[in-house]
């Protein structure tokens, strides 16, 4: 076995986003799995054989991954942002956990910039001070495992980043998500809507949670929400860094 | 005024892990200002000013930023990792509060991959499920305020990553945070300690809750504490996607 798999992170869209690493890692890439928009995102080239899955089949693409691996293929798996928050690199371990030989795949992750940083940074700075960032799909946790960690994040005076916030399949679930922010923090904390940053349908929305809805996020949206200390500066909101 | 800041993230160390996007406005600017060892990662070229300052200036240093764009200067200032976590994106925003003409400015921050995320690709995936990121100095809040967070992060289930876990001037604190854990979380919980990640000094020790000590950490070090799901397999250690 001398193939190996790099699990990537591709950034939020913006090829200038890309770091040198992963892209060194590409190009001497056999093959590339993913979900379907990420390795789109991947130029095709003889030698490279793309292995586009649907969403939800993360355990199976890592499987997949493994597999070409132990073939000696040299495998990128590719996620958006960074690989290690709600993306592909837990699932590759827990494939891992499978295999007898685990201690001799050759694996390595990259790290990408993540949505929530992306979009911070076209927001100015909104995590500028402690921040907790959480995924509130329902997929893979109960909701009141979201619900408790919302409102520990909340007590704790956390700025928040929140992943897959909405779905098609469960589009109440942020409009809950609101409710219990409205009980444990001010109204006027504001929030920010950043759909596809970096790429050219990127939008970036202010609301104050009191007017928040849920229809102003959906599965291409991160929404970060600020603390009570949140403010604006000309065209910017940032969270200070002192606490008095 | 025809100058800009831009605000970037240079990365944990590694020069293959700074974006395109960085290196483009790097290569673009008159001057660059920031902290002694981040500027002394940028290359000198001619037509290129170098505004290297101590730390703890940080409002005096994103001033001079503004001041220089003010008079038409192309301005980089430069954090490590990303300058929206607990860098300097912060501090530019605060000093333009000052600034009467603070809609003039043409400002833009660029992110970078910041310590947590590098640390975490080396470690395997310990921040594979919700998790908080906390400033451990109290530099520029009250303790409480940090015991507070450790305590709320902790009940609620994050796992965590704690920057500038220990300073010279404040060397009990960190101690005092493992305290507060032990108060909190089972003995077993995984703790890594990641120094100068992605340089040639980098170091990745692995201890448990009970066993961790606060000589484990030093300024340049990022601490990652697991949760009770996070387990090895293989040499990684990653936190399970699933919450059962």
């Amino acid at each position: 076995m001398a193939g190996w798999v790099k699990i990537v992170g591709l950034g939020p869209g913006d090829e200038a986003l890309v770091t040198p690493d992963v892209s060194a890692a590409l190009d001497a890439a056999t093959d590339v799995v993913g979900y379907i928009p990420y390795v789109r995102r991947v130029a095709e080239r003889p030698g490279l054989t793309l292995h586009a899955s649907d969403n939800r089949v993360e355990l199976d693409r890592a499987g997949l991954a493994l597999d070409l691996a132990a073939k000696g293929r040299r495998v990128v798996v590719v996620s958006s942002g960074d690989p290690g928050v709600f993306a592909m690199a837990a699932a590759v371990f827990e494939a891992l956990e499978d295999r007898p030989e685990r201690q001799a795949f050759d694996i390595e992750v990259m790290p990408g910039i993540t949505a929530m940083l992306a979009a911070a940074a076209r927001i100015g700075a909104p995590l500028g001070h402690d921040f907790a960032a959480i995924n509130l799909s329902d997929n893979l946790k109960p909701w009141e495992v979201v619900v408790h960690r919302l409102r520990h994040a909340a007590r704790g005076g956390f700025a928040m980043a929140f992943y897959n916030p909405r779905s098609k399949s469960r589009p109440h679930q942020f409009g809950e998500a609101l409710e219990v922010l409205r009980e444990e923090l001010p109204g006027e904390v504001p929030i920010f809507f950043a759909r596809a940053v970096s790429t050219d349908e990127e939008q970036i929305r202010t609301a104050t949670l009191a007017e928040a809805t849920p229809e102003m996020a959906d599965m291409r949206t991160v929404v970060i929400v600020g603390t009570a200390a949140t403010r604006a500066v000309g065209p910017f909101h940032y969270t200070p860094r002192s606490v008095s």
